[in-house]
């Protein structure tokens, strides 16, 4: 349909007329989620005892998301889009609701919701209610990928669900306020990342109600012609849909809607032809409406509809206040409801015929249950990549180098599947990942230079120096079904520590949703890790994510630590086979010892914990001391400590354990992978003194074991925040957690060893002063350190 | 000077002759600190042994960094300005040391790196080098208040630099790459919240060297017609400097500059003679020069200038590659340092004369070394807003509530000095701090309507919804010496993790810099926290950044959990005394119980940790049982479970512990606020079961006394990620922490209780089965709860 022509002005009308009869329906079902317990189809006069005792929801920015949704659906219809809805400001939670409920999706994945006046009472009762549902758009809202309740991460989220889906058309409410935060002001350059060819549409629509919460939004109060050179300086060409009047506005939107996905078939059309191979302007629409249109206009004398007075409930004292009670009934009552459902509650015919049907319908729209698309990927052997390792530690290599290489065969393996990617925030070669290179490019749809290296339009890699964009492009991607991994430095983890929060949070709500289909897991590779911070210093220098994820819920979180090339490859194996978990996994880049051959290092992995036998001495009885480490630099030191002791001390007893999977050490009950009493006494014994040797803060072991037997013995070495630009083994040093240093704490801590150890461990300290010399003097590690190889 | 008249061409060459061997110099400066150990003056022809062993630094930035500080010392110097120079691309750390020293403020600082060949050597030995000073800009570099190596927070700390500076000039440069994060996206946005007339201009130079690590940067690959829409959409007027020609880029930087320093004065004095009242377009600056300019062009048959591969050491095997080695040679000298030192490896006078003097050099701003700037706050008597309490728990009141009347007293004092300021995320208001209106408004540039309120020109509240911009802001204000306090949801403060990171490196490397004087603390309001987010749900719970915080040193972390009102009013206080700390105070804003008047508050914030006399009944002797609490809503609980336990078990001996500082309970050695093992035992016994209710992940609370005699016996509630839109009550029988769950914990773990206790047990579990009924039934807490007053 052309809304332009005036060729049939009555069928026009008619739609129009059906749009607004649905969007009434939508608002009148908003209102009556934050408002009515009882007496939802308004059969008898509102009274006191039909009002929800506690008033909870956001009723400012619903009745736009509304209009978007009922315009949608018109499109949707007319053209047979496969369209998803992500909603930026996701505290307008009963907007989805509502519409979900309209068309019917809501009741097919909760039929206990039926659409008929009991299911518009239990609809209208649960929001925002205890054992209900919450106030935001959440996983339990069908349609959704995005929570919205934190703002920021609505157009990643979208770009990211558009990846790879060509025939995908995500629309995508960005709130005003959201507009402010850092993460969404760089999300509109994703047009620079997204290929016509390939990859679907992402239609933003700018909603600008005026206020946020308590203030007027800066995009909001920034002259028009300020805002469109913003838009078109972002690379979009921008449609202005503006006004109250809801007849002008329902044919305003339409007009816009349809010259807008006119431009975007043109667009993808020109491109797929061959005819356009430079970056396109791609739409977007600017929605400037009030906030809290058709809501109460003026509550106790001052302005309500249009201020941010609106943002959550218009009317706050309905309970007790007579006249508030009447405006909420005459409020309820403007959308005139009784035309919009029938005597049982159910939606008029005229409604659900304006929805799409079956899976065109937002609600139920595949993408946004990604583990309904989800395909397993094709995955090769990973042990085809191993490094040989005749004995342990007698080679060296650079683990992420490895995984490079076996990352490119993933993504040859499922290159016509299209649904792998890597994100990274301009780090990917610089992690050694850049095997990769070899199969595929890096996606880019800026201009591109001769000199450039591996940028090509469609390429698997993806690159933004934005860890905020990575991670919301690979939540998107995720969450429509496909699989990725996320490559960063690790300090730097940190700028996504509350996106991470709330991804963890929507797991944790899915899985115990039974029509939400687990997805794959949310990958992480930190690496350029805090031991290996060399020439960027102590800003770069932050071990923290692990202990951040350790907040979230067991049943999602999984940290793994490989020591080496080979357990790495296993352990990166083992996370893009998983589902619905985030895997956090630190590796070093730099060239470190490979201890394991191949079959060693999978059954380690597979352990997740376990005792070295061929680096200790304890000949089947009980050690006299255990040396733990988690982590490729510790785990270095406490062979080499081993080693002196070896040589050292050939009566002592020693134990080398290494935990590769973090939560191992978790009791049992705390933690799916955690080992049971028994089984942590056979490894760290009851009464032995442990030296734990830890990549990260080394409370965190503490956290882990405080509940073991033996954990008043386990003395933990790891990163105390002295950092700086310096050598490998200066920053084991002044962090204690050098091998000269474990082998003075087993000292130390085994007092049968008696004072015949004094001399030994006078020379350890010295070691550490004479290193602290030469390192100040020639700028490099003392030779033997540099070049110690185990000599077992 | 202005070079466009053409009146006096052979001053304006002159003057472009000396700029240039300034910028010479500096470059030279630079090169040398990345590979020279020696022979610093190229005396004799360089040797393998001359070259650094590791090769650490960041060159593509580097010249362009120089470039802008030669242009800017000449304006500085034309024109008298007072000037800082923020760098966002912080780790062309060699830049602002080779300028530093080139000025003389280095050596001031460090007088151990005299101007002359001996300093000149030490200079390059210790760039990078262990034991010397770190790659990027740091806090060991004398005019820096931003590190850099994070990416993203340049142009909010130079906004934050310029409130309430209004003579003073923050130029900022901002690299192509960090142009793509989002915290700077929005950063750009600040100027809607910089005042004419009592701020100070923000120049922000976007420095277009076109790639980052590994890739073209996306601003460098947009039209420039792009480009200028995005800039002007920003709200700035972009001057563009373009090229690679020396004489032709200095004679259009001075232009430029020259222009740009015109356009902020006449805006300046338009609005500070009433003459304009609207928010100016602030100019700005491109500046599009190579990466890596003036360095090797091709190597290895490959080109670096120019391109991605001059972000580091252009020239990597200089030690082993005798090429390479005459390569940095030729570029060395091309720099004519024989023309730009004397022979004792001073810079000629020439150069000296060029450089501003005094507090004008940048590297000697006072501003950059806030603490010299610092002044006391005058701070009330918080006392004055305390809220009366006649007896324990007999009032209600909100904390935050309260804490805003002070806070609006704190502004009242200080206004004349303007150097305290509240920021936070479109949250004030609902935060309840909203007494602050009665003395100031909101800060807002942008269009102001009849309907809007509290919004000024010139308000010591600065709301904007990005946390990023808030925190970059509070951070750029205290570390050019003044105050404030960002007020957030406990929940959202974690999209600030990264920076707080580091900024709390910041502040520990800083307190052992002796010339860096101590700055006003870093203080978080969290409020609307985990316990009381009834409308949001899931998304807003997470009281995890405490666990965060404590990651960092402990001599710059403090965390503060007031029970009450008047123990926040005490907290807060101390926090705005505090220097060189961050101060991270949870508390409510609903209304709760008021347990101490006053004076006891004051001495138990003073404690940090102390036993409620009158809440246990454990009469001079040893309790039974310890009920510990730390956070409002734990401490409820508590005293509720309290009550209880006195009337059902009259004869059981209860102790009530209070914990406001949380470092408290950490050793003494690990903190400065940490309690001896004597005082910790004397408050949580050595042997009696201790029921702790914490306000955050309980596993705090292990992490801070696993190494406490009665560790064992500790038995931890708090908040275990259980969360949606519920009531108060209900969350906390959601996460088990609740009184009736308290009153269980404590009957299970006193066995000497025996079976008698059995049927209050049954009772209390019970009443868990009738709120959780109650509450899905009804929407609301059981009125025994929810009414309830601590009884006593």
């Amino acid at each position: 349909m052309s809304l332009d022509t005036g060729s049939d002005s009555r069928r026009q009308n008619d739609e129009i007329r059906r749009i607004d009869a649905y969007w009434r329906a939508a608002n009148y079902l908003s209102v009556g989620q934050i408002y009515l317990l009882d007496n939802p189809l308004l059969r008898e006069p509102l009274r006191r005892e039909h009002i929800k005792p506690r008033l909870l929801g956001h009723w400012g920015t619903t009745p736009g998301l509304n209009f978007v949704y009922a315009h949608l659906n018109r499109v949707i219809r007319g053209r047979d889009l496969d369209a998803m809805y992500v909603i930026g400001p996701g505290h307008g939670g009963p907007a989805m609701l509502a519409n979900t409920w309209l068309e019917g999706s809501y009741s097919e994945a909760y039929p206990e919701v039926p659409r008929d006046e009991q299911g518009m009472r239990t609809l209208f009762r649960q929001f925002s209610f205890p054992g209900g549902v919450p106030s935001h758009v959440a996983p339990e809202v069908p349609g959704s990928i995005h929570e919205g309740g934190e703002l920021g991460y609505s157009l990643a989220h979208a770009y990211g669900a558009a990846f790879d889906n060509p025939d995908l058309l995500v629309a995508c409410v960005v709130g005003d306020g959201e507009a402010e935060t850092g993460p969404l002001a760089t999300s509109w350059h994703a047009n620079k990342f997204l290929d016509p060819v390939h990859d679907g549409a992402v239609l933003p629509i700018l909603h600008l109600n005026g206020y946020k919460i308590a203030n007027p939004a800066v995009l909001a109060r920034i002259p028009q012609e300020e805002l469109d050179s913003l838009l078109r300086g972002y690379g979009y060409r921008p449609r202005y849909v503006t006004g109250s009047d809801p007849a002008t506005m329902h044919r305003a939107m339409a007009e816009a809607l349809d010259a807008t996905i006119t431009d975007i078939r043109r667009i993808q059309d020109e491109a797929r032809s061959g005819g356009r191979t430079e970056r396109p302007s791609w739409p977007m629409l600017v929605l400037r409406t009030p906030k809290g249109w058709t809501g109460p206009s003026i509550v106790d004398g001052v302005p309500v509809e249009g201020t941010w007075r609106a943002h959550q409930v218009p009317l706050a004292a309905v309970r007790e206040n007579p006249e508030h009670l009447a405006m909420l009934e005459e409020w309820l009552r403007s959308y005139r409801p009784r035309e919009l459902f029938d005597d049982d509650g159910r939606p008029v015919p005229e409604l659900t015929a304006t929805a799409p049907h079956g899976d065109r319908r937002m609600g139920a729209n595949p993408h946004a249950n990604g583990g309904l698309l989800l395909r397993p990927l094709r995955l090769p052997d990973f042990t085809a990549f191993a490094v040989d390792v005749a004995k342990p530690g007698g080679s060296v290599s650079e683990p992420t180098r490895a995984l490079g290489r076996y990352l490119s065969e993933v993504i040859r393996a499922n290159a016509d599947a299209r649904n792998f990617r890597l994100f990274g925030p301009d780090e990917t070669a610089s992690n050694r990942l850049d095997a990769v290179y070899e199969t595929t490019g890096k996606q880019w749809e800026g201009e591109i230079l001769d000199v450039d290296e591996h940028l090509v339009r469609d390429g698997r890699v993806v690159e933004v120096l934005s860890e905020h964009l990575c991670q919301g492009w690979l939540e998107g991607y995720l969450l429509t079904g496909r699989h990725g991994l996320f490559s960063c430095y690790e300090a730097f983890i940190h700028v996504v520590d509350s996106m991470f929060n709330q991804h963890a949070k929507w797991l944790k709500t899915s899985k115990r949703l039974p029509w939400r289909r687990p997805v794959a897991s949310l990958n992480y590779l930190l690496t350029s890790h805090v031991w290996r911070q060399d020439h960027n210093g102590f800003s770069h220098q932050d071990p923290g994510f692990i202990d951040h994820v350790m907040n979230k819920k067991a049943e999602v979180i999984r940290v793994y630590l490989p020591p080496d090339t080979n357990t790495l490859l296993s352990v990166a194996d083992h996370c893009l086979r998983s589902r619905d978990y985030v895997n956090v996994i630190v590796a070093g880049k730099n060239e470190s010892p490979d201890w394991l051959p191949m079959p060693q290092a999978v059954l380690h992995a597979a352990r997740g914990a376990g005792i070295w036998e061929w680096a200790g001495t304890e000949d089947g009885g009980q050690p006299d001391v255990v040396l733990a480490c988690a982590g490729d630099s510790p785990t270095l030191e406490v062979m080499a400590a081993t080693a002196i002791l070896r040589q050292e001390l050939p009566e002592l007893r020693t134990r080398v354990v290494n935990v590769v999977d973090l939560m191992r050490l978790q009791p049992a009950g705390e933690h799916p992978h955690g080992m049971s009493d028994r089984e942590f006494d056979a490894l760290f014994t009851t009464d032995r003194p442990v030296i734990f040797a830890y990549h990260g803060y080394p409370w965190l072991i503490h956290r882990l074991t405080y509940r073991r037997t033996n954990h008043d013995n386990i003395h933990v070495r790891g990163y105390k925040e002295e950092g700086t630009t310096t050598t490998p083994f200066d920053m084991r040093v002044l962090n204690d957690v050098d091998r000269f240093q474990l082998v003075v704490d087993v000292l130390d801590r085994v007092p049968e060893l008696g004072v015949r150890t004094a001399l030994l461990r006078q020379r350890m300290l010295d070691q550490r002063t004479r290193h602290r010399a030469y390192v100040r003097t020639y700028g490099e590690d003392l030779p033997e350190v540099r070049d110690w190889a185990w000599p077992y």
